[in-house]
């Protein structure tokens, strides 16, 4: 498990790791550190994240991920450079655009099955699969200058695999105006959205989101993990269905350790003390 | 049919119904009746309840329904002492735990399927499937000094059937905060989230719930039967399939009495005189 | 394709055509001119805006479309007498009203399908029906004093088939209110509620909406095409289909000329030249 610290200096170097990370309390931050190439999604940072994430959800003493970057672009989505270089294949580039966007796919639903909750810490822009990363977390936090947009249609690109997760998030003809102007949405409006829920000065925000990372950090990682997965399973489900899969997730969570040491906790007026199993 | 008017003193007394109940002009009320006990979710409270709206489903003279509380809070979700209490039985709990879980859900989709318009009247803490009986009503009006939670996470139960309910109402991220966190949001942000309709001041709070109440309930109950039954079925169809249903329902409703009725009461400029079929 | 302007008079004489249109820098703006029948969805008046559809989906000078009306009501809905007329035929109008209400499902669906981007320009009551062709439209901005209802239960004819629109715009019980009341919303209101886009000031109206339609007319036809196109299929998808698709979806767009010419541009800070292909 990596404790490199972020980099405090915003230079592409080759001695700056594509990723920093830091664990501190349970609560993991990944930070992205090319701020040059503006956090691209290039295959080579879509690799390193996923790896990331592996490590992050089976080391158990990652409760809660925090997902940012340095620099003034938080993601600025695909490598626009990397892509157009494949056009030079034989084939046009279209099996490595093949393989580029379901890695990006598999990236972005890494995250939604990850058993730990990921929330984005959106410093800057956040742009096409850069905004659809911030769509993709559980959560979402951003300074008041953060900004969000889709602006692939204006490169005759429409953000198809953005809009996946952008569409699951924000009403339709909010995200349609996203998608068929491009135009970008401040802070302000990304929260009337529902694309992040809040808005924190920049000067608070590592204290804050730590702050808040750590009060979910201290709860049963078992009951996160089964909260977190049943919650994207039954959004998908009729109502009758999922009333049955979620009452016996109820029934499981409830024949569990720490739902059993939590009730006990609780009526005892108690702190709780979790073995996450 | 219970003409019962609702306690005026909190106290969970014998002597004092479960429920309380009053008719009056269409508008049937329904009131939890156990402050002390947080109006928990009992499965006293969940038969009570369930019986009673069978009642007021069957009752003609019955056209909507009013579902508040007694007391400070509204309604705590599942009684934890219940809960703990069949830890004793042979295996655990786990028949129990499924009869609750069931029994709570069948509840809410009693709710969801009753022929006619169940609004909740919150009044103060709506809390885990307290929370969620809030957003299984088809409308919620609340006091300004309501609060809603899913707490569940805080004592080691994610509240995974409350989830179904209130991720069907709520944006996806704005859920999962509530529900990752376990914290509370306001009357304010409970009605930009979408899971409340209407904030009233308390002072006039019966008298706006009901003159509001009467207004629905001087439609043609026929006419809202058809309506809010096609609504929650079509909400889970794809487009076509909802068009090619919602068009046929149109066509049965424009066959019906009421709607010769409303539609000739209209061009002639008069009052419709129901037949509720 | 025609050329006609608005009509300047608000009177609906046999010289008034049904429709007025107007083409201009690819923003093809559709009038509906029936302003004393309230704009209602006759037959003719349906029959009028397919046929106009259909023009406009296929002459490649249309990229963007418009859609207003004529009169304080943008839209009242079904003709009221038409579908009292009905009453009179030996099945009571049956037949009648199972072809208007496809007919009418159909146009709402054809407006969703339609390769190009289709904006409601609501400068009035938009009501029932127009409340649906409304919510339809992939976008809609609106006058300040825009308002917008579902009256049918007044009239003993619940808005099943408007409900199916509004219900996929609007959260679940602001939906249910504007069904069950049949009150109406003013239009900061539908904003929140993500009904319709932006309000502008009507002395700007033509003005803005104008401008605001020929900045998506200046994106690539073909992109927006594949993206309005992808967005509606992917909604009805689970999330690991959804991405399949849309990462094909992607692919293919990488591969047309427009992607190739707007990523070029792009990376030489230059103006694409769209060949919509």
């Amino acid at each position: 498990m990596s404790d490199t610290a972020a980099s405090p200096t915003p230079q592409d170097t080759p001695d700056t790791p594509i990723l920093g990370t830091l664990l501190h309390e349970g609560v993991y931050r990944i930070v992205m550190q090319q701020p040059k190439a503006m956090n691209a999604l290039s295959r080579q940072m879509m690799s390193a994240l996923s790896a990331e994430l592996t490590v992050a959800a089976e080391n158990p003493d990652v409760r809660v991920i925090l997902l940012g970057a340095e620099g003034k672009v938080f993601c600025a989505g695909h490598d626009l450079k990397e892509l157009t270089a494949a056009r030079a294949e034989a084939d046009g580039g279209k099996a490595t655009y093949e393989a580029i966007m379901h890695q990006c796919s598999d990236l972005m639903q890494q995250i939604v099955r990850l058993p730990k909750p990921v929330i984005a810490v959106v410093t800057g822009v956040a742009t096409a699969a850069g905004c659809q990363l911030v769509a993709s977390c559980d959560l979402a936090m951003a300074v008041d200058t953060a900004t969000f947009c889709t602006p692939g249609v204006n490169i005759g690109l429409f953000c198809s695999t953005p809009m996946v997760a952008l569409s699951r998030n924000v009403a339709p003809k909010q995200a349609m105006e996203m998608l068929l102007t491009g135009e970008s949405i401040d802070a302000s409006t990304a929260k009337d959205f529902g694309l992040i829920n809040r808005i924190v000065p920049r000067d608070y925000l590592d204290q804050v989101v730590q702050k808040y990372a750590e009060m979910i950090a201290s709860k049963s990682a078992h009951t996160l993990k089964i909260g977190k997965e049943a919650f994207y399973k039954q959004l998908e489900m009729p109502l009758d269905k999922a009333y049955d899969f979620a009452a016996q997730t109820m029934v499981d969570n409830m024949m569990a350790v720490d739902a059993e040491e939590g009730i006990n906790a609780f009526l005892q007026k108690r702190k709780p003390d979790w073995k996450d199993c």
